[in-house]
């Protein structure tokens, strides 16, 4: 054959380099270390380097002239390739430093940062840093709040699929606006409009028919023209959804059991990056429960307003709540039930008892609304008449009908925003502040 | 204090039921099975019920009158929740059957169904059972590809892990259309004009600046108007990326390795869903290699057809480079890498060697394009003058263009198509067969 690499097989492997984290295993070997550069002192006789990686970062000595040259006019965060000899210095960070003997530039930067990205504080204000957001990230408070995000979601997904809970893959562009109407975003779809998914609620309880349990995580997007510190126009939900319960409080069992795994699982998996934040996990034990109208007799008593005629929560409200939990209960959680039918949406199940309230839920979390949920209506007669009773045309609706037509059993489920989790965690005052690129009316970019 | 219910804790736990597959252990022993009504037999004396739960399906003796009334009129797909007595029975599935001595009537289902789901066919036309999806994805055969799906996505982000990559979320509402440009969905973005996004490889390769190896699942939106086999308007994608890769070849070794891992994952986690569909596992060991020219000498030795002028392959090349992989190396997939830099995006590395040529690959799976992937361009000088030489704007790019200005390492990466994969690991002919709510030019519902 005169086609010599037709055959060839793949023989490579991934590059061969010593993260920061493991040079110390390396004292009295050669090691290859590769990263950004973070900081550089130049002195008489001898450069100081300090290179991040992933994994942290290490110091290089570099005393050879011609090697001192190669790093003439770079700039911090140009990413470099050192091979040196990793020596015991008790000074240095990890106990050890490299002796470079070869530097490779693999990236040359040479125009300076516009802000400091290697100082314990990123001192930029927001709005200055998200437009910059791609050198920002790199920041290692931005960094260790993002690593966070994902190690919650693995530890979300683990104990569901403990549960027998299997992920499902809802559709983001839907035929019409289903939830409420008017808080969405519609798009331009070969000619007609279609709207951009404000939840996979609809889908994940047709979803309870083919799996039982399932859940989701993924992006969901409100066209809500406000600006505050704790909303995004579009968010990661983590949902879930579940057949075969008694009632909410199946849920919120589920709910209990959940975020103290996601928390045990995060204390295992991202001990550093709590660290780096210096954050110190909440406690979930058993998590105080209180009724919609219990609650507003706390605000009262708390706050001296008198809210018992509103069909909902402020968030100064939810902020008292969450000090009375604290206070009374030492709780940073505290659930919220039964709220009022008129203000939960179609497919809440009413409470048996009382019609006018709802085996519905809400979780706050050091006082901010974390985790809405909720026993659904499953029964296919009651449900058209809850949107008949809301005015609602049932046209839209016709595959959503479909899955309670043909058999639904008594099921329920909630979400939880994913950003908010994390800002409320590490102590955030905005959610902007752990969202890579976080998307609000007036942010498109980057 | 007079508030009672204050101070309760959940002390709920999750509804106990005893699933199908476990029926077997409770021989001799009383149990509640929950599930849906799957066929119905009415005898003299005797009512014989199959239900089918998350685990697998029970059948059920009803032999008191007052019992059996329960069930007068009811369809099948209602559920039922039935306690009785777990009896030996070598006829049944699974060993055993239950004596009913008391049936609930969770969900009564009045009306017969439009078409049968509970025999081992699903019948109608493709059209036809997609608008009923909700029906139609509770057959074995969807439910099983659904779930093989979910198995897949996790063995994908398990294998990930464990080499020190991190999750991403990246934003799906854009604010300009950067990826070609053509084929984007507009979204209406509070007065403005936004845009799904067709990939996340630009925010991708600005988080290799912050956590070098990342990867995401979420959805991708494609304007394309084509309606073919193969093609969705919304899928889910499976994108990663790292940085310090020396070439693409890296990116395909790290793909090998992948696949193997996601196939021997699903081996273990999906085993009643693979014999549900009679899929048999492809091997993945050593995966050939061909550049873009030897796959056309392939081609025109293997069908005369002579496409060495062709910027790209058809699918027809594809199909027959998958045979010729398998009848030459007896393997399922085929690497072609070197496509030409025409045919690629900006971001893509040039061969050193031979510019008009790429550091790219496709990975075919049993004849049919599964991964893109290659090395990208990382040197911000190179990358403004490729974008330059396209007669590509940069504006839009600013914060891209920023991740490489303030320092990239060499880095690649690859998405899979989530759909796609599991369409030809099971045989679908059509990738909507294993989507639970395609999107595509004529359906957007439900």
């Amino acid at each position: 054959m005169a086609h010599p690499s037709t055959s060839a097989m793949l023989m490579r492997t991934l590059p061969h380099r010593t993260l920061a984290s493991d040079l110390a295993a390396a004292a009295g070997s050669p090691a290859t270390i590769a990263g950004w550069l973070a900081t550089r002192r130049d002195l008489g006789a001898v450069t100081f380097l300090v290179v991040r990686d992933r994994s942290g970062s290490a110091q290089i000595v570099v005393e050879d002239e011609p090697l001192r040259e190669t790093l003439a006019g770079l700039q911090v965060e140009s990413v470099l390739a050192i091979r040196g000899d990793v020596v015991a210095e008790p000074r240095a960070r990890g106990g050890v430093e490299i002796h470079a003997r070869e530097i490779e530039v693999l990236s040359a930067v040479t125009e300076p940062l516009p802000f400091e990205i290697n100082r314990p504080l990123l001192k930029p204000a927001l709005d200055v840093w998200l437009d910059r957001a791609p050198l920002a990230l790199r920041h290692a408070s931005k960094q260790a709040a993002l690593a966070i995000a994902a190690r919650l979601v693995a530890s979300y997904r683990a104990a569901l699929d403990r549960r027998g809970f299997v992920e499902i893959f809802t559709p983001k562009i839907v035929g019409s606006a289903t939830e409420g109407g008017a808080n969405v975003f519609p798009v331009e779809y070969f000619g007609r409009t279609a709207y951009l998914a404000q939840s996979p609620q609809l889908y994940k309880q047709i979803m309870v028919g083919v799996h039982e349990r399932v859940y989701e995580v993924a992006p969901v997007f409100r066209a809500e023209p406000h600006a505050t510190t704790r909303h995004l126009n579009e968010y990661v939900s983590l949902d879930l959804e579940m057949g075969f319960i008694h009632d909410h409080r199946d849920v919120m069992a589920l709910v209990t059991d959940l975020l103290r795994e996601m928390l045990d699982g995060l204390g295992e998996t991202a001990g550093i990056e709590l660290e780096t934040l210096g954050v110190t996990l909440p406690a979930c034990g058993d998590i105080p429960v209180v009724t919609f109208r219990e609650a507003q007799e706390i605000i009262l008593r708390e706050s001296g307003e008198d809210a018992r005629e509103e069909p909902d929560l402020a968030p100064r409200h939810e902020r008292w709540l969450g000090e009375w939990a604290r206070r009374e209960h030492g709780s940073e959680f505290i659930f919220v039930e039964g709220y009022p039918t008129a203000k939960r949406p179609f497919y809440t199940m009413p409470d048996p008892m009382d019609p006018a309230v709802t085996c519905s839920f809400d979780l706050l979390f050091r006082g901010l609304e974390l985790i809405t949920g909720g026993q659904r209506e499953h029964r296919y007669d009651r449900l058209v008449a809850a949107m008949a009773a809301r005015g609602i045309d049932p046209a839209p609706f016709a595959g959503y009908l479909d899955a309670f037509r043909f058999g639904m059993p008594p099921e329920g489920g909630c979400a939880i925003g994913l950003e908010r989790f994390v800002a409320q965690l590490v102590g955030a005052s905005n959610v902007r502040e752990v969202t890579a690129f976080p998307r609000d009316i007036n942010r498109l970019a980057p």
